[in-house]
């Protein structure tokens, strides 16, 4: 497992030690993993890894723990790959694929970057680490962090979700509300760490998290007998999902892992029309993006009004010919009902937001009838039980219906 | 996929032809599924396994559907077993191990049961099913229903968790609450069942969700390399779970998938304080339980007054060595702390209840200190919101902690 060779400035290009703990580069660009390819390749192939365990670490020559026993995992990752014949064919796209990373611990793909990012700061010593979230990253990284002995606090905007405040006090994190966004919670914990020697592992400020990430797209390859879709969809908060998947499929092309045959997916960042900065600024032919004030949506996990690593997801976006575009939440919550009824899958509302932005696309002609087209869902829906209020009728004992 | 031949009364021994709709026996004993075990062997081993996708349909051979196309699946099973090193090392107990069955579609071990129960009526041409359930059942046999397009109806009890309520009219089941227990919406469903044409599938009552349940045996065992635990703690309501992987094992020894020198684990039925009707039993020495009165525990998916398989719970407790403990709820809330906070595995309070119940049973000498037992934890824990009430302190933008 020792293939980890650097962390890369994603800005500037300038290297640092990985076994020494960073957060950011001196440029203030994130770092991302580098690995010595050829050597993994060499290593591991993809045949040999249809006998191992079912979750993310089966891709071990390509994650940063060097030292197995490091390894603080829930069973993560390996999450299912479905069809969607129902729903694809209600809304003329058969080929319709859900990745569904509700069936992981906590809930979402959280626990993915949670993963790693704590298996790292065990491996690196930290005993305590802090972080502004949404809700379901500070569920995870609270989970994960019980689990290594490692001290998580949390902060979050008071409208987070009663699910993600739930499971991260139930075990054990320090965790505050603020009454403001995400942007004002990492603005707390950026203030704080120092005092209290946290590591700050706010997103793409601690580099390892994107490596859980990425397993998404080596299970999508792994899983689809490697290759690839011609598009995949992405509900788009800080990115590091989409940056993930990009990173990995060129990593995989790099391994000799993708045939030369497989074409690269076009990646489509979606996000919500109440918070938008990544859809503006690539319609605007801009390299980064602008803070988007007064940021709203139903979808909370991406309410993300400025993400540090938002020229990344551009940079993705561009180069695959995907495209970026926005849902109004009615279109997310028909998403989620024709996703839930005719699929039985009770997905999370940034998940159904790609049901929505799927219909639109075809609608305008960006998607094929033909093309297979890959929502990847984040989460499960019951991690947002405020989401629907059903009223049942109510029998008394020995009635009939 | 062939391999199914026939349904067996599990009272009284009759037979009947598995191709035609059935619910119980003349007798009013359960029917299980039977194979021709010889030819499954034949046609897959162990080692053949390992390239299968990761659900439970890798066990196909010893699964009842006869044709691929009718399998409705969410990516079901292959859930993760877990060492618990930090809570064994504090219980006295460090080869503790947890299957965490709330990594699953719908978040509790029952989609196991859906997925397998929908997929045969799906094949037996069944278009709508009636059951009554506390909760979690109804949430998966609504969910994998709708992806099926059958028709679900559910009678829960006033009280069930609100999250199974907001899962099942999520994905368009029609669901109804009872003031009563279980047993009394039970009783509805069989009322009303016939005059709607609806397949009754209560608990037992269908011959096919514990072929899905019965997985849990056959994971436990690849998972082990084809070893077992000593011990097997289950969480008893039903007892579909611990009858299912008393099956299973059965079922593997007899194809000779483990080996001789592999021992039967010791299994044990866990019943709340408020409702233990098969620990009564066992302790009495009788065969079948009664009717528990006024039931009530925290646990609400192990309220089940009276099982129809109680019968076959204490043949598989008698016949393994094992035994039956009730655990009072205070043990269970403890049980849940201490695996939230050591393991970061905040489970739901029916797997708690293992925590409580394997702590006393060491206390008692009947656990020994060197034993390798596991906790099947039947469901995650945020599906239960109301078991904590955290409150938070709120900041104020650009605070500091």
């Amino acid at each position: 497992m020792a293939f980890l060779t650097h962390l890369e400035c994603a800005k500037c290009g300038k290297t640092y030690d990985p076994n020494l703990i960073h957060n950011l580069c001196e440029c203030g660009g994130p770092l991302l993993v580098r690995y010595d390819l050829k050597a993994a390749a060499a290593a591991v192939s993809p045949a040999r890894l249809a006998g191992r365990p079912a979750n993310l670490w089966r891709y071990r020559e390509v994650l940063p723990v060097q030292n197995e026993a490091n390894i603080v995992t829930l069973g993560e990752g390996m999450t299912p790959l479905l069809p969607l014949p129902r729903l694809g064919s209600a809304m003329g796209l058969p080929g319709l694929l859900l990745k569904d990373e509700g069936v992981n611990p906590t809930g979402t793909f959280k626990a993915r970057g949670a993963a790693t990012g704590i298996s790292r700061a065990k491996e690196l010593g930290i005993r305590a680490v802090a972080m502004p979230t949404n809700g379901n990253a500070g569920g995870a990284w609270a989970s994960y962090g019980a689990r290594a002995g490692i001290e998580v606090t949390l902060v979050m905007p008071v409208d987070a979700p009663a699910m993600s405040v739930l499971e991260a006090t139930a075990v054990g994190a320090r965790a505050y509300m603020v009454r403001g966004q995400i942007t004002d919670a990492g603005a707390i914990v950026a203030k704080s760490a120092k005092a209290h020697g946290w590591f700050e592992a706010a997103t793409l400020k601690e580099p390892y998290r994107i490596e859980g990430k990425k397993t998404m797209g080596y299970e999508i390859a792994e899983q689809m007998g490697w290759t690839l879709p011609d598009v995949i969809l992405y509900p788009t908060g800080g990115g590091v999902g989409i940056i993930g998947i990009y990173k990995a499929i060129l990593e995989m092309r790099e391994m000799g892992w993708l045939p030369d045959s497989v074409k690269m997916p076009r990646l489509v960042a979606v996000q919500a029309e109440g918070c938008q900065p990544i859809v503006k600024a690539f319609n605007e032919g801009k390299d980064v993006s602008e803070k988007w004030e007064n940021a709203e949506t139903v979808a909370q996990g991406i309410r993300v009004p400025k993400a540090l690593g938002d020229f990344l997801v551009l940079q993705a976006v561009r180069a695959t010919g995907g495209t970026c575009v926005a849902v109004p939440d009615a279109d997310t919550l028909w998403g989620l009902e024709q996703i839930s009824r005719l699929e039985g899958a009770f997905i999370c509302p940034e998940g159904a937001s790609l049901v929505g932005a799927a219909r639109n696309l075809l609608r305008d002609g960006w998607l094929q009838p033909d093309e297979k087209v890959l929502l990847l869902n984040t989460g499960a829906g019951i991690k947002y039980p405020d989401i629907l209020r059903p009223e049942l009728p109510v029998l008394e004992i020995g009635a009939a219906i």
